[in-house]
């Protein structure tokens, strides 16, 4: 056998600098487990359709698993001229079982291969990020159960807002997550569809019943049902990258958060010592390197949705070699949210809210609003009452005073019915308990979408 | 009535360039119908807690209906100040109906208005590109239906590979449609929660029941859990971004395809005039500018999700005024997606096949898998009939024979056991029958196919 | 004159739809003063080229001329037809001056014109944002002059990390815009390469001079080397969509510490009124809008860079329709950068620094690295010492005192030879004076850097 | 010596997980050959200002010289611990020379060290691939030079347009990557500005004179002017992505001609077989697997851009963790361009021209600019002329012939002076020849302009 599979019509051989360009050995050895697993199953298949014995076939199979292990151990030996994963495997096999191997490749091409073996590696680690999005969702549960009453400032435009609990904001954070979940399970069950059998693009011309594969490959739950398309669709790598990046764009807005809320002037959190690290230069110094990592990764998260983006556009079909370009992206965003996600989970369940310093941050003008309900509850008509507080607001400015200590002349200056129980909004427990309309964050509101959640992600 | 919705507590007033810096009017605009839509729901809301009566009901309603219809008939004039369509249609509700419009805002939040009008826009657009999706597959049913057995070049590498059908090629890009649709339904699913009655963000503190709401509002199916979440989420139009996105990479595709097949070199199609261009100093092109332009329009689509993904990296909760920049780039990839599909589609309709010059590009070549298959059929194992082949390959082109008139000699030189019957391998449509396996290019399956899309598009 | 440009060889119309597709006069209509200049400079050519009489030639210009005045003062009318502003410019010269107007396009392509058109108009909002970038350099001039010696806290990681100068801080973003002007100069001497006479893409046969087009148009100073490259280019636009992206990435660096130093809790800055807003809902708020909105422009400065680098990837040479897509991104990214650098200006102009807050931000264990560097001074190998003082660190944290209120004994507990000399160091002033190597924060260096710029800027 | 560069303040260890996910020896040990000519400048700048002695500082540069080396030869071993580059050759260095090396980083931050190294690299770099392109733009030379008189087609909208000459083709391609090489020279010398001594963040203390220290690190031509911006400038590795990323895009506009010309459809080139690759089940395929692999390199190029404009997005003054995701994402833009131009050169060096093959390409069609400029030469206006030919071209399409084949009669009547000298222009040679205004494809002014790169390559 020719150690290339394709040498039989060349002249001359490979020039070394192409082979350096054009070998992917060095990374798609990553999917020699499901390679071996998509080559045992086309070895069934072939069985199936008589052409090869049942004893070629049990042959091939633990030749297979031979060279699986010497992955798995480490022993397996690369050669020259092992240009990718399957090349190196059937290789290996040719030297383990001899003349079995030169038949498993029978009426596939490397490009159903090569489709199939990515979309195994996909759903497996779809799943397993899966797995840490539910991880770092139970972390932010257990805060949010912890701190569903901490009161603590809300903000927009990073302007200190309305009263709400530390509980609520940890919420916000599972939902966005849940939708990550939710989008990665959708992508998941896109990619479920089976190209092997597609061949190079044309179909299979040797029998090869291709819904039997779909039951030795259970990942898979239908066959392609376009064998052109089967070899030249990557959407789902492009919509799990999509899922990725977004993911990792949720995770650089909680580290903003808590890199803003760790900074001395804020100090609402403390991250442990195990996610910060410390100056070289400045030995006062606790950064929360963890948070600027997460913050940064969405970078290369995004950048690698846009590679492929870009390679995908405008290629004619069907299979084009840009498509070798599928792979090491993928590996490095999943690599990355992977840890990420990791580290994620980690630093939010060791990091310790500062309920004290949170409630100091809180002042009177967070509850405009509440005095503009107030206003509302007396019958005035909200944008009157948005206005006449607004001109309270601005008084209490001129006179350097807190709005609580507007003396009631103000009040009633702005509206002559009011009198002193209006100092009762100035409660910033009060102005959160009255968030009780459903997704408020009213304590009794946060506790129940707790009890949602840990019941869902029992 | 101030017109700024805010001005209370400012002294001074904002800056003519800050104000066409900030001001959204001139593309919000576009969301008039489903502010309104969600303004009525709202009143009905008010209502329902007691907060309005049912006359002031009834009067903002039509007040708001008249607006509706100003908007739509073109005599709506914007003043200075409006500075967003929220506070024009507030504005002029208020000129029409006086009082009761000052308490249409009563618990409810630009944040969280804003972001339920631009969810009712969105599901509504993305359904439309759903439509048009359907209208392109339908096109290029029809064409594959009239070509299910027209031979020509199936392409890997932008070479010659094996014989397929028209028919199969025009399926294939009918799958990657589906995904698209399918995709978008996803991402329409999940965009159907409610944010109205999440206030600012900290939820709502006047009774406002927000699961009446989703019975008003019937695009929405569930209550957002989470008033913070609410008002800072954009994943729906992210999501949506990238859909459009994946779509125009699609487009691009096959705008690639069809302007290679286009060219004089291959002559596999010929578009229509009406969806032709020519040129202003040579007096003979005929450029397939519809498809280049598709191919290209993949860049801002691609852009605009980038831009998104880059304007919500490292926000931090819950509101940033950065968000306002999640309009006008999606309204660009929904219009640009909108007008590129319905081309796509005429275009695709329109254009006529040229099977006889599809039919001139099929080489002895391109058989080359079946007489390998047919050394399998003799016993050969594949990778030895894989090589055997490749020498008869070259030794064609030393002699400067097509396959097909290598003699016998050359043959049993490979492969002595060989005879004459091997010459039946040299017919395009027998090898084309041959992929009868499921998905291949067999006009028999690719009839099938056709019956299965057309029973699925009726 | 047939309207269209092109239609001899064409049987049938256009499509509606494809009209609306392909027609570009609705946004390339900005480039009609820069066309209208390329079309008298050709005049001129064609006229000295012996291809028109001199009184063709005046006819032309004044008609050109005429042209111009009628898009300038609002009375040029559109017709159908005026699929793009050169065939409008065309077709409205035709009606005024007649027959001459026919001989205009000798020898010229819309390739060739196209492309010229771009180059001038770049060219002239590269200069006018590089005018900007100017601008706000002295708006943060004028801060740095003024708060040379205004102590504040530096961030590293958003941790309190040494004292620096407000100063000081405003010099660095002048820096970050010095190199944008630069870029964007560079980019502005590579744009300066005339297509013009490139033809569709083989060159000129008619005898045109192209050199002395570089006289009538001296925006540029050479000629395009290779006909196919003057009209397959487009660098000169990526480079500047880059310039543009990274100074909005300078924005956006800029627009972040602002809205962090506005918080409530930093507060080290206050905008104006007139370049922040208000809240609909919460009286009380001051937003730093414009702020936002600057941090968030950097999106879509960056997508639009995208969306032309991916309309560009895999293009086969010459033009391409494609290209046509270089038009409305670039148009959007500068009307963006444009207005954000003018706000950006205004806005750093007009706020207030607010010494007092700046100070109370500091703290003693800022000082940790001039302890440090007084154990140096002391002859303590730096690493020791910082181990040393990052004992005392946290020694002090662990006693709830802050550096300076720690008693000399613990000091002397990590080295004997201390006194209480060592005290001296808790000096912000000190600390900061002692920064005076080049480039430092000492009041005395950022005046002397003030000085350099405004020698540069004068 | 605490492993930890930054310990003492520290209580609890790093996590492990935290540690694999900030550590980056992995990757940033390709700094270590500029992080070690860092180390030694600043041993000198320590020693000019009397903070080591003569003795301590040769003692620290033989120590780096012996560390350089034990990494050179591959006899340096990693230790736990070793969180990056930095600390490993402090680490070493230590166990080496003793306590000389814990004087090394005296008035040094980790920040201003990486900023120097990274700059460092990234100046070593760029100049490499202005070689590689360099390189390549010879190749393409000599083809030029070969090929300056080989008809082919020229092509707009890859429609058959002007015939030109395949050298002139050639050029097209030198001349982009000119300009990327001015791009690359450009960024040098912006990279060019010393950020050593700008300590942490404020500046040095401790009188080093960093204006010395360009003297020793000779890539440098001045120093920082702001301490704040030098550790949080990473504009040169976004200008370079950048540059590296359009001279990608360039590269996959070379790879889809030659794609394309590859293809046999078109058969005007034949890449070598060194650089071209086979099927695994297709034996007669020659894939252009090299210039396939060149398009979608454009992809990760991208991508890295965009990954690092993202990281920097919104990022506060002045070094953020988020900085150490620069470093990855450049070396793998480099590595990929710097293999991609070696093999583009390589490929384009070994290519085959089918000058018989582009000569059958060209129809009469393609000189119908030249019928029309023959048209203006009788007098004619261009527009008619244009119109004129246009109809000829449909004509000639009616009656299947080409535009040499149709009667005299049919010119006539389009226009009555024409006479049989018309069919002089049906010469494909004398109208590339007549392109003989600068810039144009006559083979003369190719040759010149060979000439002319040949003697700026020289």
């Amino acid at each position: 056998m020719e150690h290339r599979l394709w040498g039989g019509r060349f002249a001359e051989p490979t020039a070394e600098t192409m082979r350096r360009f054009n070998d992917s050995f060095r990374f798609d050895v990553r999917l020699v487990t499901v390679d071996i697993a998509g080559s045992i199953a086309w070895a069934g298949a072939l069985e199936q359709a008589g052409l090869i014995s049942t004893e070629e076939c049990e042959t091939l199979v633990q030749g297979l698993e031979l060279v699986r292990r010497e992955f798995a151990d480490g022993s397996f030996e690369p050669k020259e001229g092992d240009e990718d994963v399957h090349t190196a495997v059937e290789r290996r096999l040719h030297e383990l079982v001899g003349a079995a191997a030169l038949k498993l490749h029978t009426g596939r091409s490397r490009n159903d291969q090569v489709a199939t073996d990515m979309r195994l590696f996909a759903i497996g680690v779809a799943r397993q990020i899966g797995e840490r999005l539910m991880a770092l969702q139970l972390a932010l549960l257990d805060q949010a159960e912890a701190h569903a009453a901490t009161l603590m400032p809300g903000y927009t435009h990073l302007q200190r807002a309305q009263p709400i609990t530390f509980g609520h904001w940890c919420l916000a954070y599972l939902e966005m997550f849940e939708r990550d979940r939710q989008r990665i399970e959708d992508a998941i069950a896109r990619a479920r569809t089976l190209p092997l059998g597609a061949g190079a693009l044309a179909g299979n011309s040797l029998g090869v019943e291709r819904e039997r594969l779909t039951e030795a490959l259970d990942e898979f739950d239908e066959v392609a049902g376009n064998s052109l398309d089967a070899v030249a669709d990557r959407d789902y790598l492009a919509e799990l990258h999509f899922a990725f990046a977004l993911s990792g764009v949720h995770l650089s807005r909680l580290a903003e958060d808590l890199i803003i809320y760790s900074s001395t002037e804020f100090g609402f959190v403390e991250l442990a010592d195990a996610y910060s690290t410390g100056s070289s230069l400045m030995p006062q110094k606790k950064n929360p390197d963890s948070m600027e990592l997460l913050r940064g990764k969405s970078g290369r998260l995004i950048g690698n949705l846009v590679a492929l983006l870009t390679v995908l556009k405008g290629l004619p079909m069907t299979y084009n070699k840009d498509m070798q370009e599928d792979k090491e992206g993928f590996f490095d965003s999943f690599d990355t949210l992977d840890l990420a996600l990791e580290v994620a989970a980690a630093a939010v369940a060791t990091m310790r809210a500062r309920p004290e310093r949170m409630l100091a941050a809180l002042d009177d003008a967070m509850l405009a609003t509440d005095l503009a309900d107030e206003l509302v509850r007396h019958g005035v008509a909200f944008r009157e009452a948005h206005s006449k507080v607004g001109r309270l607001v601005r008084r209490a400015l001129e006179l350097n005073l807190s709005l609580r200590e507007l003396p009631l002349a103000e009040y009633q200056a702005v509206h002559p019915e009011l009198d002193s129980n209006i100092y009762a909004c100035f409660d910033f427990a009060r102005s959160v308990a009255r968030k009780e309309s459903s997704g408020g964050t009213a304590p009794q509101r946060v506790l129940e979408q707790c009890a949602r959640w840990r019941g869902e992600k029992r």
